[in-house]
């Protein structure tokens, strides 16, 4: 018997303040015929939120350092704020969805990071997604919609990139579904000549990656992205598309091969 | 047949704040060889947040105006921080606990209340809990975690009061479910002498409670609970329990009758 399919859609945080690009978005999710999952990030908003309670925001080379009180206003925003907002608007288009933290029925287990050279704090890594529950809530006509955060089983929260964790889930998935990966980000795929959104690749091997990597065309924070790409697709996934609201909404975008 | 058991615990958002009573509590609850769900408020926990982020608490006659901004506040700490919490502590003491609000899978949907008198603002007022969702979750051993913030489907989140979250799911689930709703305070139950704690009325009926009203021993706060306590008991609950942490882990309390 052939696999179900599901689509999983990851956005980051920059959308979710641009109401009407957001809601394009949704309605073309919500048009796809096939069981559904939604992974957002949330990092611009948790820095106003910082700031606001007056407490710096601490980084090292890009990446939050999440102390005690930086845990709290994370879990405030993703979980609370973003996550509540995202289910109410997809209820409102007509869509059945559930918030999600990695706690939330023991969904995404992790562990704090081991400290190496860097302290990163409560940041989570992946142990383990329960992808039984996630087949029963998707089973259920529910749409999961995942917040960037985990816990240890151990009563402690803890701060999990989404990029990791949307394909964590996506290679969670793939031993029960066909797995659509559908990877949002600024521009509508990835670009031959990065001045130039309309120089999108439609079709994207390793090798080529490398080469762009090598020329420069590919470069700084999709450089990750498409590395956790790349191993997802080694792990199972079936289709990895990485793509712009436009590109999304016309089903293009740039597909790994 | 005989319908199954489910304990509903309702817990303030002061006990919240004081993790050894409430840890004591929730193993307790945990050993209740029944399906269980917890709802839970955070009101204080609000205010200080409010206050770091110098948004002015609005209360008229001890119940919270939620304009936008505050809005946000409860949202965040009622459906992000304090729910997870919760959830990631049941999670550490074993029970595989899934944190809700009324968004979530469209569970409790309501309306912005209309303003008669006093503008609330994004408060929400119950149209329906959909206890079809509950009952899938319970089944699949889950154990829901509601917190005091419902959606109106269009899009719209509301700040609800806990209480009435409590009772309005606790009398929803009464046509599936034999209902014990466990009401936790800070007094061990109904008391007939405010001063004593030791003074618990081990069982009160609707005439009696009235009659407390009236010479003054059942009072102020009390009042509303009690009223809502009654009527959920009218609608088809079996069991409504008035307790504290010492009591419900006796499974004492006062029983309305």
């Amino acid at each position: 018997m052939e696999k179900p399919v599901v689509n999983i859609l990851k956005i980051g945080g920059k959308l979710l303040e641009d109401e009407q690009q957001l809601q394009k978005l949704l309605i073309a999710f919500l048009n796809l015929d096939t069981a559904k999952i939604l992974i957002h990030g949330g990092g611009k908003k948790a820095t106003t939120v910082l700031r606001q309670m007056d407490i710096l925001p601490k980084m090292i080379n890009g990446r939050r350092i999440t102390d005690a009180e930086t845990l709290e206003v994370v879990v405030m925003v993703y979980a609370g704020l973003l996550n509540k907002k995202l289910v109410s608007l997809i209820q409102s288009l007509g869509g059945n969805a559930i918030g999600l933290s990695g706690a939330d029925g023991n969904v995404i287990q992790a562990h704090k990071r081991i400290v190496k050279d860097i302290d990163y704090g409560f940041a989570g890594d992946i142990d383990e997604v329960n992808s039984q529950l996630i087949k029963h809530l998707l089973d259920f006509n529910l749409i999961p919609v995942f917040c960037a955060v985990t816990h240890d089983k151990k009563g402690q929260l803890l701060n999990t990139n989404a990029d990791t964790i949307a394909s964590n889930v996506a290679t969670a998935l793939s031993s029960n579904y066909q797995v659509i990966f559908n990877y949002c980000l600024e521009k509508d795929g990835v670009l031959s000549d990065p001045e130039d959104n309309e120089s999108v690749i439609p079709a994207l091997s390793h090798a080529a990656y490398q080469a762009g990597v090598k020329s420069g065309a590919i470069y700084e924070g999709m450089i990750p992205k498409l590395d956790n790409a790349f191993r997802a697709l080694d792990q199972g996934v079936s289709t990895i598309r990485i793509c712009g609201v436009d590109s999304f909404i016309a089903q293009k975008g740039t597909i790994l091969v």
